[in-house]
């Protein structure tokens, strides 16, 4: 974030006050070696939330479940899993989601509305609830606040790291506090094909407009790094606020607003931008910066267009600095591009200059595209508009690592769920 | 082809009567092993001719000439190089590109606008004039029939087989015969970045009529293969028609129309097929057929969203009949499409039926898709349009593959054309 009066706190998802949670291992990943795997977060008060989700046509059971809770109720609670992503698992999948709403909403005295249920991992098997089931009722024991990083864990898929962040700013007298974590996302983690974040605040803030900073937000994170096509069946971030910091309440247009603003808006990014860094077997974190476009859509049409090049990716894997591939990926986006107009620069160096090689020395170029992060920056001079996204190489690994999914079936055919 | 009345025959692109070339070992490609990198194909009659080009905005050089030669006459002779696209060249490419019509056209006494040009190769460099020009000189010397496999070698790039096919069949009571060679193209065949695909006929056939068959041939073969988002910036498919064989100009909706345009489709057909089944490092060929679309543009975009999909096709690469990756795709397409109608059979087995999984048992589908050729056949359910795309996997070795270029650039610096 950019602004000084933010400051880093401990507590994740769970820092800020009022907020209790749980994370527990119910054996969903692996029976066999049970890894956290289920989490709670339930706020003490009452909340406003916000949320958005996957525009995937085709939407787990949970993702439709959350959505009909929020038409009619403010989310007090949020129950997650990972290891099986209750996608495509028709109506039986809705029945389980509802199940984990029904026993969370009870336990906790709350209304089943209240309740927001989040599933992340294998496509197309229905959920294990034998051990569904005694996980759910692990996680209404013993509630407390210091259970944020293993929140955050329970929710990794092929994540090599948890993430999480907290932060804390003054909003008039009052301290508040934004927690969050998250887990990979689409292309950059596509194994378990779910990109999750869930944020907690302690400010006080009506619903609507927690909503519009909430899209503002995910449009400038989430929405900008490289997912593969589009989002995932499952992508889905929540966002709770129970004015427990005793804040008087956000107000459009305040300095308060744009504070809560900037402020969500770092914290979505950070986790967005490390989402990337952790992306499945990858060496690179890429910023595609398209300047110089006629409209804020061309930009992002030539932007996307780059970031998702399986040949690009893969000349950024072999350290290559190949402007070429690039140029090409800029010429077939749907942007209207004068190829004679086109300057790239890759890692701060010249490397194409009016849609021909600059007279950078391609040593200096390949010297350049050898650092783990770097900015591939494309000038269409035909405008005003800019636009980012943030992406990663493609690696033989990586292709490696999503050849075959066989282990959950392999699991699920032990548990009678699949054929 | 379908059709009984055609015969295979010798020669590919100079199997029809009045064609002759030459293939030329210039050192394009690498000059301390000379290939076969340059060629030569000429019409000993005036010809009708048709073309399609790329539809990226970056074209390179050839391409922008030879549109330009087809706008005033038709072609006679198509000269062409593989190892350098001439893309991205700037003014120079232009030049460098003019050049070698001019030659071809002084050496054949043809008017330069006769001549149409192709490059294949790395994108960004200029072409190697200093081999380029001998090697144009001995193109002109002792042309012949037979040279048409050489031909078809010194257009491939990272094709492992050339690809060659000639047909002959009755029109009236002449023998007539389409010849054709081609490589390969976009994801199929990226490090090269080209689709070429040149063929010849000795049939009587007006222009207008012409291009008007080939648009279709095209739309049918060539635009059904899947690509890494788009057209390269060099693809071009180049028709040419002498009458040599004698027989009557083909006329709008006759049965003689009818017939050469079933042998030209089949011919371009069978040569796009033969691009995707020889695409770097690829294991498997796959037929994604979509049915019970509401609308052809409906059918198309969700074939190309799974035929493009990384992580469907990796799924492929492991021999993994994973539907949920499949659906996820269908999901993410710019088609309407409902998740509780889509049924999906892979290698004709029935692996999702209203968007959850089938009962057919893993096993039975994991045995399927060994099989080097399979098809996925995805009923949307909606209506009665289909489409066809035809496509691969994606393996790590691909990846590794195009990790990078560096041997060209190396080989450029050599010859003082990059820094």
């Amino acid at each position: 974030m950019s602004f000084d009066s933010v400051n880093y706190v401990a507590g994740g998802v769970l820092a800020p006050l009022g907020f209790v949670g749980k994370a527990v291992k119910a054996g969903i990943k692996d029976p066999a070696k049970p890894r956290l795997d289920m989490a709670l977060i339930y706020s003490r008060f009452p909340t406003t939330s916000a949320a958005t989700f996957t525009t995937n046509q085709v939407q787990a059971a949970p993702v439709k479940l959350s959505q009909s809770h929020l038409q009619v109720a403010n989310m007090r609670a949020i129950v997650a899993n990972s290891g099986n992503a209750n996608a495509c698992t028709g109506l039986q999948g809705v029945r389980d989601a509802s199940l984990m709403c029904e026993r969370i909403a009870s336990g906790l005295e709350l209304a089943v509305h209240e309740v927001g249920v989040c599933s992340t991992g294998v496509i197309g098997l229905p959920l294990p609830m034998s051990r569904v089931e005694p996980g759910l009722a692990e996680l209404l024991q013993d509630l407390d606040s210091d259970s944020g990083t293993d929140i955050a864990k329970a929710i990794m898929t092929s994540d090599t790291t948890h993430k999480e962040l907290a932060v804390e700013f003054m909003l008039g007298d009052k301290a508040v506090r934004i927690g969050a974590c998250a887990k990979g996302a689409g292309m950059i983690c596509p194994n378990m094909a779910t990109m999750l974040c869930f944020i907690t605040t302690d400010a006080n803030i009506g619903r609507e407009l927690l909503q519009t900073l909430v899209l503002d937000a995910v449009e400038n994170s989430f929405n900008r790094i490289s997912i593969d096509g589009d989002m995932s069946t499952n992508d889905s971030v929540l966002v709770l606020a129970n004015a427990a910091s005793g804040c008087e309440e956000i107000v459009p247009r305040s300095k308060e607003c744009r504070l809560f603003a900037e402020a969500l808006g770092g914290v979505m990014l950070c986790l967005a931008k490390r989402i990337v860094q952790d992306g499945e077997r990858v060496t690179k974190f890429v910023s595609v910066r398209v300047q110089g476009a006629r409209t804020p859509l061309d930009a992002r049409k030539v932007a996307e267009a780059v970031a998702k090049s399986s040949l690009v990716k893969a000349s950024w894997n072999g350290e290559d600095p190949n402007w070429g591939r690039i140029i090409h990926a800029v010429g077939y986006s749907r942007a209207k591009i004068y190829e004679e107009l086109i300057d790239i620069d890759i890692a701060g160096l010249s490397a194409c200059r009016g849609g021909v090689a600059s007279n950078t020395p391609a040593d200096e170029l390949r010297e350049a595209v050898k650092q783990k992060e770097f900015e591939v920056r494309i000038n269409l001079n035909q405008g005003r508009a800019e636009y980012i996204v943030y992406t990663t190489d493609l690696s033989p690994e990586y292709v490696d690592f999503n050849r075959n999914e066989y282990a959950y079936w392999n699991q699920a055919k032990k548990d009678g769920l699949a054929h």
